[in-house]
């Protein structure tokens, strides 16, 4: 029941070593065989060697869609993700007279079954292979600039190669930061539809207010099918495509999930920083999240001002407030758990014990490592400072896109910086024409002049001339500088700017605006501030791969495997079902039941149940997917696995391999997992399948797809 | 895990009859020999008949304190309550260079123990005898208002009689609406003096945030000393007086509380309604408390309206507009514990099957009560509207104050309403001055427009003519009468009121004014509604004993004991230490510890713990006091123990009756509990005496205090 703060004396009490727990890990599905042991220890029933091959069952099952991840769950290439994750789908096919956002869709057979968005895709992997030598062949010998180079136009040349037989979409991994490649070729299947959602008062009951919490009562679930050619080759949307059969789908298992479980998931998850150096881990706690805390807030206070006394501004900037809150939810959530897990002092004692221990044929380039890390560390205040200028006001960040779509068209296509190709223009274009609803000049020169000012107080080094000369280096010189600008620019204006767009995509010059002018000037810091960027990412990509191999040392010296941070390749982590005791005297168990759903409910937004979920649950009629010990239906349960952002839709599998759960959020306290792994805090939160099922067989109900599914009706 | 609706069904299904659980109760000691079977089943081990009278030990040693509860702990007259009970004797004793409310109190000696300010009360019981039959002699026969003369005539003679012999206060509580009186005689004690007080970051942690929380982690206690004159009887402060030996004294237990103990509370419990009829149960929860949540929510939005653009008016209202959020908070969360337990229908249901078994013989007695209630109810919102306009005004309460002292000062001070005597005009001229700093015309006619807008949508036969002719039936009128009378009205200067008040104490004619004129016909309604509630309230007195007795006999039949309402007298409650389950997957251990301190802290109130608490807690040096199973400091626990307000400062013992906590605070799942006893959510918060313990011993070192209460060093 007592939680002291944690020490290493503690640590070791716990029976842990300093940096890893027993369910710490994304492993790539090559490393499970020499995990053979402690899956079995776990729990896990199956043969491990079978999760090694990411493209044979059960794990070609597992796709990547919409920026998540999904499973198939029949042979008719049935597919389950998060309702989060099919949003998009659901609410392409809502208009006048169909509402499917708040009412939900049941196709009414496979006829009815109804389109996504023609850019909606489901990417299966069909082969995974190491290709290090061939990503490193030219670059060995080279540092800095040149070695990026190297190692970007051999990737380039893989994907190109790897693309060119057709059908297959390609991709070169990067693993521990430059120490391996692997070449990823994922089918692309491009003619997905929309099966079955759940009403929006399900799929997202709770929304912002519980999201990242927990106890949770959400049914984030959609299925969808996958359609392809009558050749059985992906093809686009058309009637006269065929379900797809996949080589593997996923079988639902009749039992649900108790605390203790063993559990296992796989999936895409997007990024972790876990092996990061000491210094990345202090300069994040010290500066990066403290510094994104203060600057968000002070974005906040700004635009809340000018909101103050002028209700057409306060409209127009309510989502970018929103924005900027969550950020700055999330940077303080961030820091909060790192600081409660002792994070920094944790990772420099571990680095320390390593370097201690390190072979000294490594020991130059850690030490060139550490000093290029430095560089970038004080870049960090500037790097954030641009960014925001850019992603934070309408018409600077028309005149910058301008400018830099015209200096990247006049080179080849395949050598613009990407977001600025012919594939690209759209999303530009897009931008152009919405600045109108979102746009008041007086608080874009309030964001500015909070931005600008901080910019004025950078160390010498850092600050680039341009800026200096547009902005001069006292308030009232900023003040000056950005009131002329806007009294003068004509990019306000939606003609002009869509006609400097015309002109910028083929490369030509661009009419005279005073915005724009500044824009050139800050394209030419930006292409400078790049180039420093690539050079020193050369040198990380050609050192990092000697610290690793200091950190794998050290790893085997502790008896300890290492999992690469995450980079949107397929991995799988175990672990069981986990309660949560986040804080002293509160202890969350680890499934909750519709009695939540009814506690909750206020007949209001975001806890408005729908009549029959409501209904259902007074008749009390929960047939077999009630839970035995509980006597009454789940809804959601918690484990202990190790994911982060694109896990969203991720299959949770139970000793036997059989699905019991979906992934679909975390706990609050784990939000600084994508840096460190706390076993006391980290958990994953999943439907249950039984929830699904329940819904599926009593109220809003699909026999046909339980049948399709082999599951039972009732 | 699950929490369903409670039902009937379920409600037996859990082995509970229809209303009570075991540990509902708030027993007057008398009725403990009754209990004696319950009580050993409970886990008591020590002799039920012992805790029959209130004027033996270990009874004798709990008193009544500033509004709540205290008990002697040592021979020498040490006593036990809360800090909050105690905070005005810290608050009289703080001042420049000794801010002991922030920086705690540790008398160095006995003559460093510092009085408490001069009305500051400790009231041992030293008699409780029934005297219902001198009570109703004179009553018996009449009805109505002389019914109710009769009755406080022979109170207010019982009370003369009782306290002719000197040196006692005494008092006659009614048991059981009118059914049994009792003659309290107390001993005053007038000369209590502060002897330790935790620094307010420790005996108020967490504040208003945490208030009617849990995991609660506040040493709310305060330890002061009753002294008496050297001839061993109550006198007022003398640096001779000598501390009070009392009759008996609780002995603090070594060991701590832990889930499933036996545990039992002693205490002066103010208001309950829980033998009130089915129909006051649902005018409480379909009028009563909807009307509260509603008009205080539309002063709420008057206030903060008013407040928007005018900072002064902000600052003037600020405390006005946390007390009226106080207040619609509280009745929001009355209503939601009530309709949470099913409480009308519950009392319904219960309240028909006694009923339907009634001896015929009251049937037309509570017939007649019913009557009378439904009378009552229907002038519910008047009477809210009309107490409003006085509570929330600032002038117009000053002109009422005014008004209603010129009248009753016109009668002998004997006969004047309470509130009107001469004791009470000290608080009256206290009103009359701090009006400035509290009040804006403005604001002051927006309140009022919104009660008197309601008052005008009252039906004919709930609105008093005075209101018609004063303020019109129309918008328009009302607006009009308003802001001539605060255009007009001199009260806003404090000169005129006091000459006012000067001129009203010696019930002599009031300059005139116009707001004065207002209040005098606003008094002529005032006093017509006490003369029909007077009336109705004797009915009552005399009608309820029938109804009660039909509630005697029908809990007779289902084998169950009845306990009055709370009355402010003492009375005693069993039960056990039991978590809390308050919703879906929460489960809250009913022990906290010193680590929940440390999670909370965030070094800006309410949650700064000292530091020496912090140093304390992070050296880990428990020493005695430590749990033994958790390994560390407990702070507070939780039992299911029957409180209401009042009960602040109980003492909490153990099943040999050692003390082993002190009451402080309820959970807000509690705050309808003064209706309707919900054995799930009923939950009472303590301090663990062994914090007390570790903050004496180790924190701010109190040594001869541990050596006078019997207790280890460390």
């Amino acid at each position: 029941m007592t939680r002291k703060p944690l020490t290493a004396a503690l640590v070791l009490s716990m029976g842990l070593s300093a940096t890893a727990a027993a369910n710490e890990g994304m492993w790539m599905p090559t490393q499970l065989p020499e995990l053979a042991k402690t899956l079995k220890a776990a729990g896990f029933e199956g043969d491990p060697s079978a999760l090694a091959d990411v493209t044979t069952p059960p794990l070609n099952a597992v796709v990547r869609i919409g920026g998540g991840t999904g499973s198939f769950v029949s042979g008719d290439g049935l597919l389950l993700t998060n309702h989060h994750v099919a949003y998009g789908v659901i609410q392409y096919n809502s208009g006048k007279g169909h509402d499917y956002i708040n009412e939900g869709f049941i196709a009414g057979g496979r006829d009815d079954e109804r389109p996504a968005n023609p850019d909606y895709r489901v990417l299966v992997t069909v082969g995974f292979d190491k290709v290090t030598d061939e990503v490193l062949r030219e670059a060995r010998g080279k540092s800095g600039r040149a070695y990026y180079d190297a190692v970007e136009n051999a990737r380039k040349r893989i994907v190109a190669d790897c693309e060119a037989e057709g059908g297959v979409r390609c991709s070169v991994a990067n693993m521990y930061y430059g120490s391996d490649f692997y070449r990823v070729r994922q089918l692309e299947l491009t003619d997905i539809r929309l099966v079955y959602a759940p009403p929006r008062a399900i799929g997202n009951y709770g929304d912002e207010i519980d999201n990242f919490m927990w106890p949770r009562h959400t049914g984030d679930f959609t299925l969808l099918r996958a359609y392809v050619g009558k050749d059985g080759k992906p093809a686009p949307y058309s009637k006269d495509n065929v379900p797809y059969h996949p080589p593997a789908h996923l079988t639902m298992s009749l039992d649900g999930p108790k605390e203790g479980d063993y559990a296992m998931l796989a999936g895409y998850p997007g990024i972790t920083y876990r092996l990061r150096t000491a210094a990345e881990f202090a300069n994040q706690i010290d500066a990066v999240l403290p510094r994104r805390v203060e600057v968000f807030q002070q974005l906040i206070d700004v635009v809340e001002a000018a909101g103050k006394d002028d209700a057409d501004a306060r409209t127009r900037y309510a989502s970018q407030l929103q924005s900027l809150k969550n950020n700055r939810k999330r940077a303080a959530g961030e820091l909060e758990g790192l600081l409660r897990s002792d994070a920094k002092a944790r990772r420099a004692a571990d680095e320390r014990a390593m370097l201690a221990a390190t072979d000294a044929k490594y020991k130059a380039d850690i030490d060139a490592l550490f000093a290029s890390l430095d560089a970038e560390r004080a870049a960090g205040e500037r790097e954030l400072l641009v960014g925001l200028m850019s992603s934070q006001t309408q018409l600077l960040r028309s005149a910058l896109l301008l400018e830099r779509l015209r200096v990247e068209s006049a080179k080849p296509d395949a050598e613009r910086e990407s977001g600025y190709q012919q594939r690209d223009q759209a999303l530009i274009e897009g931008v152009l024409r919405q600045v109108q609803r979102r746009y008041d000049p007086a608080v874009e020169k309030a964001i500015l002049t909070a931005l600008l000012t901080r910019y004025q107080q950078l160390p010498d080094d850092q600050r680039d001339s341009h800026y200096d000369n547009l902005f001069g280096r006292t308030p009232e010189q900023l003040h000056k500088a950005l009131d002329e600008l806007y009294a003068t620019t004509k990019l306000g204006d939606e003609a002009q700017r869509l006609s400097r767009f015309e002109a910028a995509r083929k490369g030509a010059f661009i009419d005279n605006d005073p915005l724009v002018s500044v824009a050139a000037a800050l394209v030419m810091a930006q292409l400078s501030a790049e180039r420093e960027s690539k050079e020193r990412a050369g040198e990380q990509l050609r050192l990092r791969p000697s610290y690793m191999q200091a950190l794998f040392a050290w790893r085997a010296q502790q008896g300890r495997a290492v999992y690469p941070d995450a980079n949107g390749t397929l991995r799988i982590s175990y672990g069981k079902v986990e309660a949560l005791h986040p804080r002293d005297a509160v202890n969350y168990s680890p499934v909750t039941t519709v009695a939540g759903i009814v506690e909750k409910n206020t007949g209001t937004v975001p806890f408005d149940a729908p009549k029959p979920l409501l209904d259902a649950i007074a008749k009390g009629d929960f047939g077999s997917t009630a839970d035995p010990a509980l006597k009454t239906q789940t809804v959601n349960f918690l484990t202990n696995l190790d994911t982060t952002g694109g896990n969203s839709g991720s299959p949770v599998l139970n000793a036997r391999g059989e699905l019991i759960g979906l992934n679909f959020d975390s706990n609050w306290e784990s939000v600084s997992a994508s840096w460190w792994f706390d076993p006391r805090y980290k958990r994953a939160v999943h439907v249950d399948m039984r929830y699904l099922r329940w819904l599926l067989a009593k109220v809003y109900p699909a026999p046909a797809l339980l049948a399709e599914m082999g599951l039972p009706r009732e």
